[in-house]
C-alpha cells in the first residue's frame, strides 16, 4: 500500500509541478476533457425520463438531447437538428425515433435521417444526427461521449447482497465537479461541516488519519481511527465515490447504513450534477417499511425550501450556517461549503496538510494523466472496478 | 420569375462565399448596421405612448429616449443628457420639449438646448441633444437612425380595402432579428411548428414548394401547393413581412384572414422586437363585433401566463412542446423554435434544402449588399414597396 | 479662497489632461485603488453585527469576512480559509477567534492560526489569516485596507453639541462610488431631481452659485444664494460628505435639520454602499419623541416596496419618475438619477458648466493625486478633518 507521506506544509506542491495543466476543466478538446471522455458518465435518474419524452441536457460544456423511445430505450443525441439548428427536444418521439419540430425531419436512434417531408428523395441519406452510446444501470442513465468504442459495461458493479436499489434525487451544484470529488476524499470535513444538526455525529467522534492507494480503477482511501479501525472508501475514476454512509435523516435507521455510489458529473466547468444511487440492505417486510419512509421523505422534500435558496442565504450572511435546519441538511452543508470555495476553486492558493493526503494523490494522478494526454503519449488504461473490492464502514 | 434552384445539399453554401461578413449584426459601424440604417425602423405601438410620457428604447444596440409631446408628436432623442449623462426619460415633457431631471436643462424637439437654469446665458446655444426623424403609420411608431435624409414616407402602403387597422401586441424575443425574418420566409415550418393546437391546420394540409424573386423593394416569395395554388408573401427590406394569415384564435373567424405587416426590429444582436400591425377586412356591424372580440382577447391575455415564461419552461424540458396550450400558442411556438436556435443562430453549421430557397436568396442579397457597403462601393437603392403588389392567400 | 473659474464650455477639460488615469476604479493595484486605501473606509452599521456573528463583505473589488467577537470586538479578516478556501463566515466565532467550517482550523483576531484538529503539531504556527485594522465610530464600522499603519483615529470628528447619534439604513447602489460622491458636490440637482414630492422645496427656491476650495482634508464647498447666504458643505477625502440636510420625511420636523456624514464606499467598480450616520440635535424630552418617530419610520420602511425595485421600474419606463411616491423618495430619486448615469459614468462625453465647479475641482485633484501615485512620486498627505470646520445650512 502506497501511503502518501504526511507533510506539514505542502502548499502549492501539486500545482507547482505542472501549473500549465488545468485539472478542473472538462471542456471538449482540453486534456481534462479528453481524460473524462474515456469513461461512461452518469447523467440522469432513469425515473426522470418516461417513454416518449425528450429533455435537454448539458454535460462537460456541451449540449445534448436525451430522449426515451416508446420501447423504453434511452438515447442521447445532438442538441440541435442538423438542418437549421432547432432544439431536438421540442420535437416528437415516434417509436424509438425523434422528429424535429421545425420541418419534420425524422432521425432513427442510430442518428440516420429517415424522413424530410418537404425535400426531394435522396437528400435524407446524406444527413445524420450525432448520437452517443447510452445505457442504464442501477436506476441511472449513462452515456459515453468519447472517441471509438465505450469501455466495458457496466461502469461499476452492483453492491452484493439483498436489498433495494434506491436512486437518490439529483442536485445541480454551482461549482466545478472536481471540488466535490475532492470533498468526497476528505473524511475529516465531516466532523466540522456536518456538526450542526448532528446527523454525522458518530463519524465525528475522533478524527481519522487519511491515506490512499492508487488502483487500476481509481483510488482506495483509508481513514484510520484512534481505535485502529479503518474505514475504506472507493473512488472510481474519473468522478465517482462509493461509500457507506449513515442512515438518511427521517429513515429512523431503517435500511441501516446504505452504500451509495455518487457521480460528480460536470455540467460545464462551473456547474456539476450530483447523480446518486444507493443500495439499502433491507429484506423481507423491512422493504415495505423502507419504501414507505422513503416516500414520506419525498413528500416532505416537496415542501422544504429549495436547497440552493438556503445556500444562497447562507452565502449572503442572511442565514447563519450553524443555525440552519433542513430536510436535506447535509446536502445544504456540503453545497454551501464546496461551492462556497468558488465556482472553480483557486488551487494555487492553498495550504495543504496531512489530512489532504488523498486529495494530493488524486491531483498528482490527474497532473500525470492529463500531462500524458497533452503530450500525446500513452496513458493509463483504467479498468472496470472489481466486485470484490468493497467499502467498509470501519468506525 | 427567377426561381432559386432546388438543391439537395447546399450546406454552408451561402456563408462559404464571404464568411467574413456578419449578416446578423446590426451594431452601429458594421456593414449590417449601415445596411439597416437606410430604412425606417418600426419601434413601438403608437398606443403605448400617451402624450407627456417618455420611455427608454433600445434599437440596433443603441439606447434612445422616445417621448410624445403634449401636441401629440412622438420624438426619438438620445438616451442621455449631454450635460452629465442622466437618462432623459426620467425628465419632464413640457409642450413638445423635454427637460432633464438632473439639472433642468431643456431641449426642444429639434434637439436644441433652450434652457439651463444654473448656467450663464449663451452656453445653451452650444448644446444639442441628438434627435432622430420620427413618424407614425398604421398604429406604429417609426424612426430613422441613418445618415442624411430618411427614405420616402410612409415605409410601406396601407392595405387597400375597407377594414380596421389593428396593431397587435409587441413581443420582445431573445434572439437575433434575422432568424425571425428568415422564419417568415419559411412556409414549411407551419405544418410542424404549429401542428400542436392546430391553429394553422389548413396551411399544413400539403407542403408548398418554395421559390422567390428579388424585387426593388425586397423579396416576393411563392408557396406552390400540389393543387397548383400559389401563396404570395411580401418581404419588404430590410426586416418586414406582409402576409395573410389565419384568423386569430378567439376571433371565431370574425375578420376573416387578416393581412399583417410584421417588423422584426433588432433591439441588439441578441434580442428583437416583433412590431405588428394588421388590417382586418371587416365592415358595417362586423366592426363592432370584431372590436368586442378583440377586447375580450386582450382581457384574457392579461390572465395568461407570460409567453416567455412558457417558452423558458419548454426550453428547460419542464413543459412538453406538444402539450402546451396558450392564448398566444402560435407566438409561444414561434419563439420557442426560433429563439431556440440560439441567441444568434450558427449559420455555418446548417444543412439547407430546397424548402430553404427564399432564405438562401435573402442571405445572398445580404452578403452582396453588406459586401458592397464594407467595400465602400455603390449598393442597391431600395424603393418603397408599391401598393399594387399584394399578398395572396393562395391555399 | 480659491474659486474655480466659471466657464461656459469645459467639455472634457479635466479628462483631456490625463486620459490614461482611470479616476473611477478602486481595484487593488490601480492608482485609484492605492489612493483609496490610504483612508479608513466605512463598511457597515455597527448595529448590523451582533456579537458572535460573521458576515461576508465586499469592499473595493475584494472579498472579506467581518465578524464580531463575543467581547464585542469587530474584526475584518480574509474571505477564505488559507487551508482550502472555505468561506470563513460559515464558521464559528469562539471568544474573539474564528473557526473554519471545513476542517476546524481556528484563528485568533490577529490572524494567527491556533488550532488544526486533524494536523500535526507545529503546522499551525506557519499559517496566518490576513486581518485588517477595524474600529467603530458614531455607529459605523470602519476598516483600513492599505499598507502599513492606518491614519489617525477617528477618521473625522463627531459633530459638536448635544444630540443623538443616529445611523441611517445602508443602501447598496448599482453604480461606481464616484458618481455618488460627485452628486454630493452638486447642490443644483436638488431643485430638479428632488422636485417631485417636494421634500427639498426650501433648497430649490433659488439656485446657488457653486464654488469650492481644496483643503488638507478634502474640499470645502460653497453654495451662494441670491440672498447672499452661503451654504457650506464638507467633502472629506476620499469619499465622505458632511452636510446639513432637511428633516427626514415622517419626522414632522422633530430633530430639525440633522447633520449627516455620508460615506460612498466602493463595493467594486460598479457598485457602492451608502453608509450614513447623523447627529440629530435633540435634547431633553425631545429625544424620546425623536426616537419614537424614528422607530415608526423603520416600521414603515419594512412595508415599503424595495427601493431598487422602484428604481428598476423607473428605468424601464414602467413607472413615471415624476409620479413616484415612496417612504424613501429622495433615496429612490438619487439612485434612479445617479446609477442611471450608467454603472460607470462615461466622463469623456460630458458638457460641464459653472454649476459643476466642485466636481471639476475634485476630478483635478484625483487626476493629480492618482498621477503622482502612478508615477511613484510623493503625493499629498491628507490630514484628519478638524472639528472646527463645520457645515453651515446657509439658506
Amino acid at each position: 500500500m502506497t501511503l502518501v507521506d504526511s507533510r506539514h506544509d505542502v502548499r502549492g506542491a501539486a500545482p507547482a509541478r505542472a501549473p500549465e495543466i488545468d485539472i478542473a476543466t472538462t471542456r471538449p478538446g482540453t486534456p481534462g476533457g479528453t481524460f473524462m471522455r474515456q469513461f461512461w458518465i452518469a447523467l440522469d435518474n432513469s425515473a426522470n425520463l418516461p417513454p416518449g419524452r425528450a429533455r435537454p441536457i448539458r454535460i462537460m460544456s456541451e449540449n445534448f438531447t436525451l430522449y426515451r423511445g416508446h420501447s423504453g430505450k434511452a438515447q442521447v443525441v445532438a442538441q440541435r437538428c442538423p438542418h437549421r439548428g432547432a432544439m431536438m427536444h421540442l420535437g416528437w418521439v415516434e417509436d424509438d425515433d425523434i422528429r424535429c419540430v421545425y420541418h419534420g425531419w425524422k432521425f432513427d436512434c442510430s442518428g440516420q435521417c429517415i424522413e424530410q417531408p418537404a425535400e426531394l428523395e435522396g437528400f435524407s441519406r446524406k444527413v445524420r444526427l450525432p448520437v452517443y452510446p447510452t445505457r442504464e444501470h442501477l436506476g441511472l442513465i449513462f452515456a459515453y461521449f468519447g472517441e471509438g468504442e465505450p469501455p466495458p459495461w457496466p461502469p461499476y458493479p452492483e453492491s452484493a447482497g439483498e436489498g433495494i436499489v434506491d436512486p437518490w434525487p439529483m442536485y445541480k451544484v454551482p461549482c466545478n465537479y472536481l471540488q466535490c470529488f475532492e470533498n468526497s476524499m476528505d473524511e475529516v470535513h465531516v466532523a466540522f461541516t456536518h456538526a450542526p444538526g448532528g446527523s454525522h455525529a458518530r463519524l465525528a467522534k475522533d478524527l481519522p488519519v487519511i491515506s490512499a492507494e492508487e488502483k487500476d480503477w481509481g483510488l482506495l482511501r483509508f481513514g484510520t481511527r484512534a481505535s485502529g479501525k479503518v474505514r475504506h472508501t472507493l473512488h472510481y475514476a474519473p468522478n465517482i465515490v462509493r461509500v457507506i454512509v449513515p442512515p438518511l435523516a427521517g429513515m429512523d435507521g431503517v435500511g441501516g447504513w446504505p452504500e451509495i455510489t455518487f457521480s460528480f458529473t460536470p455540467v460545464d466547468d462551473e456547474n456539476c450534477l450530483w447523480v446518486l444511487t444507493s443500495k439499502a440492505f433491507v429484506t423481507g417486510k423491512d422493504k415495505e417499511i423502507f419504501l414507505e419512509k422513503r416516500a414520506e421523505i419525498e413528500r416532505k422534500r416537496l415542501e422544504a425550501p429549495p436547497v440552493m435558496q438556503v445556500v444562497e442565504d447562507i452565502w449572503s450572511g442572511k442565514l447563519s450556517y450553524a443555525d440552519v435546519r433542513h430536510l436535506d441538511l447535509a446536502v445544504v452543508q456540503d453545497i454551501a461549503v464546496q461551492a462556497g470555495q468558488g465556482r472553480i476553486e483557486d488551487r494555487d492558493d492553498e495550504y495543504l496538510g496531512r489530512s489532504d493526503a488523498a486529495i494530493i494523490m488524486w491531483r498528482r494522478i490527474l497532473q500525470r494523466e492529463l500531462g500524458l494526454i497533452a503530450a500525446g503519449k500513452p496513458h493509463k488504461r483504467w479498468t472496470t472496478p472489481p466486485a470484490d473490492v468493497v467499502p467498509i464502514i470501519g468506525i
